[in-house]
Protein backbone atom coordinates (compact mmCIF):
# COMPACT_ATOMS: atom_id res chain seq x y z
CA UNK A 1 0.00 0.00 0.00
CA UNK A 2 1.51 3.20 -0.63
CA UNK A 3 1.65 5.98 1.35
CA UNK A 4 0.81 9.93 0.35
CA UNK A 5 1.69 12.91 2.21
CA UNK A 6 -0.92 15.15 2.64
CA UNK A 7 0.71 18.37 4.62
CA UNK A 8 4.22 18.63 6.06
CA UNK A 9 5.40 20.91 8.20
CA UNK A 10 9.02 22.31 10.05
CA UNK A 11 8.52 22.02 13.92
CA UNK A 12 10.61 25.06 15.99
CA UNK A 13 13.65 22.67 16.50
CA UNK A 14 13.66 21.32 12.93
CA UNK A 15 11.50 18.29 13.22
CA UNK A 16 10.11 17.32 10.06
CA UNK A 17 6.04 16.77 10.60
CA UNK A 18 4.23 14.71 7.96
CA UNK A 19 0.91 13.66 8.17
CA UNK A 20 -0.39 10.92 5.23
CA UNK A 21 -2.79 8.76 4.09
CA UNK A 22 -1.90 4.64 4.04
CA UNK A 23 -4.79 3.70 1.81
CA UNK A 24 -7.79 4.69 4.15
CA UNK A 25 -5.67 5.37 7.18
CA UNK A 26 -4.19 8.40 8.54
CA UNK A 27 -0.66 9.01 10.30
CA UNK A 28 2.08 10.94 11.11
CA UNK A 29 5.75 10.96 10.41
CA UNK A 30 8.40 12.51 12.38
CA UNK A 31 11.83 13.12 11.05
CA UNK A 32 14.70 15.08 12.58
CA UNK A 33 16.28 17.66 10.54
CA UNK A 34 19.67 15.40 10.62
CA UNK A 35 17.78 12.45 8.84
CA UNK A 36 18.58 12.46 4.71
CA UNK A 37 18.63 9.80 2.11
CA UNK A 38 22.51 9.39 2.77
CA UNK A 39 22.63 9.35 6.16
CA UNK A 40 19.06 7.27 6.92
CA UNK A 41 17.72 7.22 10.42
CA UNK A 42 16.17 4.42 12.93
CA UNK A 43 12.53 4.39 13.82
CA UNK A 44 10.10 4.33 16.39
CA UNK A 45 6.63 3.17 16.17
CA UNK A 46 4.64 5.26 18.42
CA UNK A 47 1.71 2.92 19.86
CA UNK A 48 -1.64 4.56 21.57
CA UNK A 49 -4.93 4.15 23.06
CA UNK A 50 -7.57 4.13 21.19
CA UNK A 51 -8.81 7.67 21.25
CA UNK A 52 -8.10 9.26 18.05
CA UNK A 53 -4.80 11.07 16.84
CA UNK A 54 -6.15 14.31 17.04
CA UNK A 55 -6.82 14.01 20.91
CA UNK A 56 -3.18 12.34 21.22
CA UNK A 57 -1.62 14.75 19.19
CA UNK A 58 -0.04 16.49 21.85
CA UNK A 59 1.49 13.66 23.49
CA UNK A 60 2.26 11.64 20.84
CA UNK A 61 4.24 14.82 19.36
CA UNK A 62 6.35 15.17 22.55
CA UNK A 63 7.32 11.52 22.28
CA UNK A 64 8.57 11.88 18.57
CA UNK A 65 9.68 15.57 19.51
CA UNK A 66 12.17 13.58 22.26
CA UNK A 67 13.17 10.57 20.03
CA UNK A 68 14.03 12.92 17.02
CA UNK A 69 16.19 14.96 19.82
CA UNK A 70 18.19 11.25 19.59
CA UNK A 71 18.06 11.03 16.01
CA UNK A 72 15.06 8.97 15.48
CA UNK A 73 12.42 8.85 13.42
CA UNK A 74 8.82 8.25 14.85
CA UNK A 75 5.65 7.69 12.98
CA UNK A 76 2.35 6.77 13.87
CA UNK A 77 -0.84 5.48 12.63
CA UNK A 78 -4.63 6.20 13.60
CA UNK A 79 -6.17 2.72 15.08
CA UNK A 80 -9.24 0.66 13.32
CA UNK A 81 -12.55 2.43 14.66
CA UNK A 82 -10.64 5.68 16.31
CA UNK A 83 -10.41 9.23 15.30
CA UNK A 84 -11.75 9.90 11.45
CA UNK A 85 -11.77 5.87 10.56
CA UNK A 86 -15.35 4.08 10.46
CA UNK A 87 -17.29 3.95 13.28
CA UNK A 88 -16.57 0.27 14.76
CA UNK A 89 -19.75 -0.84 16.47
CA UNK A 90 -19.01 -3.62 18.01
CA UNK A 91 -15.33 -2.71 20.17
CA UNK A 92 -17.59 0.44 20.83
CA UNK A 93 -20.16 -2.13 22.28
CA UNK A 94 -17.39 -3.63 23.96
CA UNK A 95 -15.92 -0.31 25.41
CA UNK A 96 -19.33 0.39 27.14
CA UNK A 97 -19.15 -3.07 28.84
CA UNK A 98 -15.84 -2.40 29.79
CA UNK A 99 -16.59 0.99 31.36
CA UNK A 100 -19.61 -0.28 32.89
CA UNK A 101 -18.27 -3.64 35.05
CA UNK A 102 -15.62 -1.17 35.83
CA UNK A 103 -17.42 1.59 37.02
CA UNK A 104 -19.60 -0.89 38.91
CA UNK A 105 -16.50 -1.78 40.77
CA UNK A 106 -16.56 -6.01 39.36
CA UNK A 107 -13.89 -7.62 38.75
CA UNK A 108 -13.28 -7.67 34.58
CA UNK A 109 -13.68 -11.32 33.24
CA UNK A 110 -11.80 -12.68 30.46
CA UNK A 111 -14.62 -12.54 27.88
CA UNK A 112 -15.05 -8.70 27.83
CA UNK A 113 -11.37 -8.50 27.82
CA UNK A 114 -11.27 -10.71 24.61
CA UNK A 115 -13.86 -8.61 23.08
CA UNK A 116 -12.05 -5.45 23.31
CA UNK A 117 -8.79 -6.32 22.65
CA UNK A 118 -8.53 -9.12 20.06
CA UNK A 119 -10.65 -8.34 17.11
CA UNK A 120 -8.37 -4.59 17.57
CA UNK A 121 -5.38 -6.54 17.59
CA UNK A 122 -5.87 -8.94 14.72
CA UNK A 123 -6.98 -6.04 12.48
CA UNK A 124 -4.45 -3.34 13.93
CA UNK A 125 -1.38 -5.98 13.35
CA UNK A 126 -1.33 -6.16 9.69
CA UNK A 127 -2.35 -2.35 9.74
CA UNK A 128 0.83 -1.25 11.46
CA UNK A 129 2.66 -4.04 9.10
CA UNK A 130 1.96 -2.63 6.36
CA UNK A 131 3.11 1.09 7.15
CA UNK A 132 6.32 0.09 7.92
CA UNK A 133 6.67 -1.52 4.90
CA UNK A 134 5.55 1.65 3.60
CA UNK A 135 7.69 4.02 5.79
CA UNK A 136 11.04 1.43 5.32
CA UNK A 137 10.51 2.95 1.94
CA UNK A 138 10.83 6.38 1.68
CA UNK A 139 14.69 7.73 1.42
CA UNK A 140 16.06 8.92 5.22
CA UNK A 141 13.89 6.48 6.76
CA UNK A 142 16.34 2.84 7.95
CA UNK A 143 16.72 0.00 10.46
CA UNK A 144 16.25 -0.80 13.13
CA UNK A 145 13.19 -0.62 14.06
CA UNK A 146 11.39 0.15 17.56
CA UNK A 147 7.96 -0.65 18.88
CA UNK A 148 6.68 2.44 21.88
CA UNK A 149 3.89 2.45 23.72
CA UNK A 150 0.06 1.99 23.58
CA UNK A 151 -2.28 -1.03 23.74
CA UNK A 152 -0.07 -3.62 25.52
CA UNK A 153 -1.63 -6.11 23.30
CA UNK A 154 -0.85 -5.11 20.19
CA UNK A 155 2.96 -4.31 21.34
CA UNK A 156 3.16 -8.16 22.29
CA UNK A 157 1.30 -9.23 18.95
CA UNK A 158 4.06 -6.99 16.92
CA UNK A 159 7.15 -7.38 18.82
CA UNK A 160 6.28 -11.89 18.22
CA UNK A 161 5.13 -11.55 14.52
CA UNK A 162 7.05 -8.69 13.04
CA UNK A 163 10.93 -9.50 12.83
CA UNK A 164 12.00 -6.34 12.12
CA UNK A 165 10.78 -5.14 15.21
CA UNK A 166 14.35 -4.79 17.19
CA UNK A 167 13.01 -3.42 20.86
CA UNK A 168 10.18 -2.45 22.32
CA UNK A 169 8.91 -0.06 24.92
CA UNK A 170 5.58 -0.95 26.48
CA UNK A 171 3.12 0.34 28.84
CA UNK A 172 2.19 -2.33 31.25
CA UNK A 173 -1.55 -2.99 31.09
CA UNK A 174 -3.69 -5.85 32.69
CA UNK A 175 -6.24 -5.71 30.02
CA UNK A 176 -4.81 -8.73 27.86
CA UNK A 177 -6.36 -11.37 26.91
CA UNK A 178 -5.02 -14.58 28.25
CA UNK A 179 -4.38 -15.51 24.69
CA UNK A 180 -2.10 -12.95 23.78
CA UNK A 181 -0.67 -13.41 27.52
CA UNK A 182 0.89 -17.10 26.57
CA UNK A 183 2.37 -15.12 23.25
CA UNK A 184 4.31 -12.66 25.56
CA UNK A 185 6.45 -15.93 26.49
CA UNK A 186 7.74 -16.20 22.96
CA UNK A 187 8.95 -12.04 22.85
CA UNK A 188 12.65 -12.42 22.87
CA UNK A 189 13.70 -8.89 21.58
CA UNK A 190 14.77 -6.41 24.78
CA UNK A 191 11.88 -4.81 26.61
CA UNK A 192 11.95 -1.85 28.43
CA UNK A 193 8.29 -2.01 30.45
CA UNK A 194 6.72 1.19 32.12
CA UNK A 195 4.20 0.41 34.84
CA UNK A 196 1.76 3.34 37.04
CA UNK A 197 2.14 2.11 40.39
CA UNK A 198 -1.54 3.07 41.42
CA UNK A 199 -2.83 3.29 37.47
CA UNK A 200 -6.82 2.92 38.49
CA UNK A 201 -7.50 1.22 35.05
CA UNK A 202 -5.11 -1.52 35.77
CA UNK A 203 -4.29 -4.40 38.27
CA UNK A 204 -0.83 -4.70 39.61
CA UNK A 205 -0.03 -7.51 40.04
CA UNK A 206 -1.62 -8.76 36.52
CA UNK A 207 0.90 -6.26 34.96
CA UNK A 208 3.70 -8.00 37.53
CA UNK A 209 2.73 -11.41 36.26
CA UNK A 210 2.79 -10.41 32.90
CA UNK A 211 6.32 -8.50 33.22
CA UNK A 212 7.61 -12.12 34.23
CA UNK A 213 6.12 -13.71 31.58
CA UNK A 214 7.77 -11.91 28.92
CA UNK A 215 10.33 -14.58 27.11
CA UNK A 216 13.24 -12.05 26.53
CA UNK A 217 16.59 -12.22 28.38
CA UNK A 218 16.99 -8.14 28.16
CA UNK A 219 13.97 -6.96 29.99
CA UNK A 220 13.81 -4.03 32.64
CA UNK A 221 10.90 -3.01 34.67
CA UNK A 222 10.29 0.34 35.47
CA UNK A 223 7.47 1.71 37.50
CA UNK A 224 6.59 5.09 38.87
CA UNK A 225 4.05 6.68 41.66
CA UNK A 226 0.88 7.82 40.20
CA UNK A 227 -2.00 6.71 37.94
CA UNK A 228 -2.47 6.02 34.51
CA UNK A 229 -1.86 8.94 33.03
CA UNK A 230 0.99 10.25 35.74
CA UNK A 231 4.27 9.04 33.88
CA UNK A 232 6.85 11.67 34.82
CA UNK A 233 9.04 13.03 32.25
CA UNK A 234 11.58 11.75 32.80
CA UNK A 235 10.07 8.15 31.84
CA UNK A 236 10.06 9.55 28.79
CA UNK A 237 13.75 10.26 28.61
CA UNK A 238 14.98 6.58 29.97
CA UNK A 239 12.60 5.15 27.57
CA UNK A 240 14.38 6.73 24.56
CA UNK A 241 17.93 6.05 26.18
CA UNK A 242 16.76 2.37 26.17
CA UNK A 243 15.86 2.71 21.89
CA UNK A 244 19.53 4.86 21.93
CA UNK A 245 21.08 1.62 23.23
CA UNK A 246 19.41 -0.69 21.12
CA UNK A 247 18.60 0.44 17.71
CA UNK A 248 21.88 2.16 17.16
CA UNK B 1 35.54 13.87 64.42
CA UNK B 2 38.52 15.04 61.78
CA UNK B 3 39.23 13.42 58.44
CA UNK B 4 42.75 12.67 57.84
CA UNK B 5 43.68 12.17 53.89
CA UNK B 6 46.06 9.21 54.02
CA UNK B 7 46.67 9.06 50.58
CA UNK B 8 45.58 10.86 47.41
CA UNK B 9 45.76 10.21 43.73
CA UNK B 10 44.62 11.40 40.27
CA UNK B 11 43.08 8.84 37.98
CA UNK B 12 43.11 9.00 34.36
CA UNK B 13 39.80 11.00 34.07
CA UNK B 14 40.98 13.68 36.21
CA UNK B 15 39.01 12.21 39.24
CA UNK B 16 40.91 12.99 42.80
CA UNK B 17 40.43 9.84 44.55
CA UNK B 18 41.78 10.61 48.21
CA UNK B 19 41.78 7.82 50.93
CA UNK B 20 41.17 9.11 54.87
CA UNK B 21 40.92 7.68 58.29
CA UNK B 22 37.63 8.77 60.16
CA UNK B 23 39.13 8.62 63.40
CA UNK B 24 39.25 4.56 63.30
CA UNK B 25 37.15 4.03 60.45
CA UNK B 26 39.01 4.03 56.54
CA UNK B 27 37.05 5.86 53.72
CA UNK B 28 37.95 6.95 50.24
CA UNK B 29 36.88 10.66 48.23
CA UNK B 30 36.74 11.16 45.30
CA UNK B 31 36.36 14.42 43.46
CA UNK B 32 35.72 15.03 39.62
CA UNK B 33 38.12 17.24 38.23
CA UNK B 34 35.75 20.49 38.25
CA UNK B 35 35.58 20.48 42.07
CA UNK B 36 37.34 23.46 43.55
CA UNK B 37 36.84 25.70 46.88
CA UNK B 38 35.10 28.69 44.74
CA UNK B 39 32.81 25.62 42.97
CA UNK B 40 31.89 23.28 45.37
CA UNK B 41 29.90 19.90 44.04
CA UNK B 42 26.69 18.24 45.54
CA UNK B 43 27.98 14.43 47.03
CA UNK B 44 26.89 10.91 46.82
CA UNK B 45 27.44 8.88 49.79
CA UNK B 46 28.04 5.56 48.49
CA UNK B 47 26.52 2.58 50.33
CA UNK B 48 27.61 -1.12 49.85
CA UNK B 49 27.33 -5.09 51.49
CA UNK B 50 29.64 -5.39 54.43
CA UNK B 51 32.28 -7.37 52.38
CA UNK B 52 35.33 -4.79 52.86
CA UNK B 53 36.39 -2.00 50.71
CA UNK B 54 38.91 -3.52 49.21
CA UNK B 55 37.08 -6.31 47.82
CA UNK B 56 34.33 -4.08 46.92
CA UNK B 57 36.94 -1.22 45.20
CA UNK B 58 36.60 -1.35 41.82
CA UNK B 59 32.63 -1.40 41.80
CA UNK B 60 32.63 1.60 44.10
CA UNK B 61 35.20 3.11 42.42
CA UNK B 62 32.94 2.53 39.11
CA UNK B 63 30.25 4.17 40.50
CA UNK B 64 32.14 7.37 42.11
CA UNK B 65 33.54 7.93 38.13
CA UNK B 66 30.26 7.84 36.91
CA UNK B 67 28.83 10.04 38.95
CA UNK B 68 31.83 12.36 38.94
CA UNK B 69 31.73 12.30 35.21
CA UNK B 70 27.97 14.42 35.72
CA UNK B 71 29.67 16.48 38.03
CA UNK B 72 29.54 14.66 41.89
CA UNK B 73 31.53 14.01 44.71
CA UNK B 74 31.36 10.57 46.02
CA UNK B 75 32.22 9.02 49.32
CA UNK B 76 31.95 5.89 51.31
CA UNK B 77 33.80 4.60 54.51
CA UNK B 78 34.20 0.93 55.74
CA UNK B 79 31.46 -0.41 57.97
CA UNK B 80 32.12 -1.69 61.20
CA UNK B 81 33.06 -5.46 61.38
CA UNK B 82 34.56 -5.12 57.81
CA UNK B 83 37.54 -4.79 56.20
CA UNK B 84 40.48 -4.30 58.38
CA UNK B 85 38.19 -2.98 60.83
CA UNK B 86 38.42 -4.90 64.17
CA UNK B 87 36.45 -8.12 63.99
CA UNK B 88 32.58 -8.46 65.47
CA UNK B 89 32.19 -11.46 66.73
CA UNK B 90 28.31 -11.47 67.23
CA UNK B 91 27.50 -10.33 63.35
CA UNK B 92 30.05 -12.75 62.24
CA UNK B 93 27.64 -15.16 64.39
CA UNK B 94 24.52 -13.80 62.59
CA UNK B 95 25.66 -14.12 58.97
CA UNK B 96 26.83 -17.63 59.49
CA UNK B 97 23.20 -18.26 61.09
CA UNK B 98 21.70 -17.03 57.80
CA UNK B 99 24.14 -18.41 55.35
CA UNK B 100 23.26 -21.75 56.97
CA UNK B 101 19.32 -21.30 56.67
CA UNK B 102 19.84 -20.14 52.71
CA UNK B 103 21.85 -23.23 52.35
CA UNK B 104 19.02 -25.16 53.57
CA UNK B 105 16.63 -23.64 52.14
CA UNK B 106 14.87 -22.25 54.86
CA UNK B 107 12.28 -19.79 55.31
CA UNK B 108 15.09 -16.87 57.26
CA UNK B 109 13.26 -15.80 60.36
CA UNK B 110 12.79 -12.13 62.20
CA UNK B 111 14.85 -13.24 64.89
CA UNK B 112 18.04 -14.11 61.94
CA UNK B 113 17.49 -10.71 60.10
CA UNK B 114 16.90 -8.76 63.52
CA UNK B 115 20.25 -10.25 65.01
CA UNK B 116 22.23 -9.57 61.31
CA UNK B 117 20.57 -6.29 60.69
CA UNK B 118 19.71 -3.80 63.53
CA UNK B 119 23.13 -3.68 65.07
CA UNK B 120 24.92 -2.96 62.10
CA UNK B 121 22.27 -0.48 61.37
CA UNK B 122 22.44 1.38 64.60
CA UNK B 123 26.41 1.43 64.69
CA UNK B 124 26.82 2.25 60.88
CA UNK B 125 24.11 5.75 61.30
CA UNK B 126 25.72 7.84 63.59
CA UNK B 127 29.34 6.95 61.75
CA UNK B 128 28.14 8.13 58.15
CA UNK B 129 26.29 11.18 59.76
CA UNK B 130 29.77 12.06 61.58
CA UNK B 131 31.71 11.36 57.90
CA UNK B 132 29.05 13.97 55.87
CA UNK B 133 30.20 15.93 58.84
CA UNK B 134 33.82 15.96 58.35
CA UNK B 135 33.31 15.69 54.30
CA UNK B 136 30.94 18.76 54.29
CA UNK B 137 33.42 20.45 56.08
CA UNK B 138 35.62 19.94 53.22
CA UNK B 139 36.71 22.59 50.28
CA UNK B 140 35.26 21.74 47.18
CA UNK B 141 32.51 19.66 48.59
CA UNK B 142 28.74 20.93 49.29
CA UNK B 143 25.22 19.76 49.35
CA UNK B 144 23.03 18.84 48.82
CA UNK B 145 23.51 14.96 49.69
CA UNK B 146 22.34 11.81 48.23
CA UNK B 147 22.64 8.09 49.50
CA UNK B 148 23.15 5.36 47.21
CA UNK B 149 22.98 1.69 47.34
CA UNK B 150 24.52 -1.32 50.01
CA UNK B 151 22.74 -2.41 52.83
CA UNK B 152 19.17 -0.78 52.41
CA UNK B 153 18.25 -0.95 55.94
CA UNK B 154 20.89 1.59 56.60
CA UNK B 155 19.84 3.86 53.75
CA UNK B 156 16.28 3.81 54.75
CA UNK B 157 17.10 5.01 58.35
CA UNK B 158 19.80 7.61 57.25
CA UNK B 159 17.20 9.02 54.65
CA UNK B 160 15.14 9.08 57.84
CA UNK B 161 17.00 10.35 60.33
CA UNK B 162 19.59 12.60 58.72
CA UNK B 163 17.58 15.95 56.98
CA UNK B 164 21.02 16.53 54.69
CA UNK B 165 20.02 13.65 52.49
CA UNK B 166 17.81 14.85 49.75
CA UNK B 167 17.56 11.53 47.52
CA UNK B 168 18.37 8.25 47.68
CA UNK B 169 19.00 5.41 45.10
CA UNK B 170 18.22 2.29 47.08
CA UNK B 171 18.86 -1.87 45.98
CA UNK B 172 15.93 -3.27 47.46
CA UNK B 173 16.14 -6.49 49.44
CA UNK B 174 14.13 -8.55 51.56
CA UNK B 175 16.67 -8.81 54.40
CA UNK B 176 14.74 -5.72 56.34
CA UNK B 177 13.61 -6.08 60.02
CA UNK B 178 10.37 -5.65 60.63
CA UNK B 179 11.38 -2.18 62.65
CA UNK B 180 13.11 -0.57 59.72
CA UNK B 181 10.21 -1.84 57.53
CA UNK B 182 7.90 0.34 59.08
CA UNK B 183 10.23 3.02 59.04
CA UNK B 184 10.35 3.19 55.32
CA UNK B 185 6.59 4.44 55.31
CA UNK B 186 8.40 7.70 57.13
CA UNK B 187 10.69 7.79 54.33
CA UNK B 188 10.00 11.30 52.12
CA UNK B 189 12.89 12.34 49.99
CA UNK B 190 13.03 11.11 46.37
CA UNK B 191 13.55 7.45 46.09
CA UNK B 192 15.08 5.34 43.14
CA UNK B 193 14.79 2.07 43.82
CA UNK B 194 16.58 -1.17 42.21
CA UNK B 195 15.44 -4.66 42.01
CA UNK B 196 17.15 -7.96 40.60
CA UNK B 197 13.71 -9.85 39.41
CA UNK B 198 16.33 -13.28 39.85
CA UNK B 199 18.08 -12.11 43.10
CA UNK B 200 19.26 -15.45 44.94
CA UNK B 201 19.30 -13.95 47.94
CA UNK B 202 16.43 -11.35 48.39
CA UNK B 203 12.17 -12.32 48.00
CA UNK B 204 10.68 -10.80 44.97
CA UNK B 205 7.54 -10.23 46.85
CA UNK B 206 9.05 -8.72 50.04
CA UNK B 207 10.79 -6.19 48.34
CA UNK B 208 7.77 -4.92 46.08
CA UNK B 209 6.17 -4.50 49.66
CA UNK B 210 8.87 -2.55 50.90
CA UNK B 211 8.98 -0.48 47.78
CA UNK B 212 5.14 0.17 48.30
CA UNK B 213 5.48 1.50 51.93
CA UNK B 214 8.29 4.33 51.21
CA UNK B 215 6.04 7.77 52.03
CA UNK B 216 7.98 9.46 49.44
CA UNK B 217 5.55 10.85 46.55
CA UNK B 218 8.21 10.87 44.40
CA UNK B 219 9.59 6.78 44.19
CA UNK B 220 10.01 4.50 41.28
CA UNK B 221 11.25 1.05 40.60
CA UNK B 222 13.49 -0.06 38.02
CA UNK B 223 13.58 -3.88 37.95
CA UNK B 224 16.30 -5.74 35.53
CA UNK B 225 16.65 -9.33 34.94
CA UNK B 226 19.37 -11.79 36.72
CA UNK B 227 20.56 -12.25 39.94
CA UNK B 228 22.56 -10.69 42.93
CA UNK B 229 25.52 -9.02 41.25
CA UNK B 230 23.73 -9.00 37.76
CA UNK B 231 23.27 -5.07 37.83
CA UNK B 232 23.40 -3.89 34.07
CA UNK B 233 25.39 -0.55 33.03
CA UNK B 234 23.06 1.17 31.80
CA UNK B 235 21.13 1.03 35.11
CA UNK B 236 23.90 2.94 36.92
CA UNK B 237 23.32 5.17 34.47
CA UNK B 238 19.67 5.91 35.33
CA UNK B 239 20.46 6.07 38.71
CA UNK B 240 23.33 9.31 38.53
CA UNK B 241 20.55 10.94 35.91
CA UNK B 242 17.67 10.62 38.82
CA UNK B 243 20.24 12.58 41.63
CA UNK B 244 21.10 15.07 38.60
CA UNK B 245 17.33 15.52 38.50
CA UNK B 246 17.45 15.91 42.35
CA UNK B 247 20.38 17.17 43.52
CA UNK B 248 21.12 19.99 41.36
Amino acid sequence: MALHVTSEQRLDDGVLERRFDLGEIPGILWTPASASASAPVPLILLGHPPLGLSRMYPRLAGRARQAAAHGFAAATIELPGSGDRPRWPAIEQARADLRRTMQAGEPVGDETVDALILPLVERSVPEWRSALDALLALPGIGGPVGYSGGVISLGIRLAVTEPRIAAAGLFAGSLVPRAVFEEARQVTVPLHVLLQWDDEGNDRQAALDLFDAFGSKDKSLHAHMGGHTGVPGSAGEDAVQFFARHLK
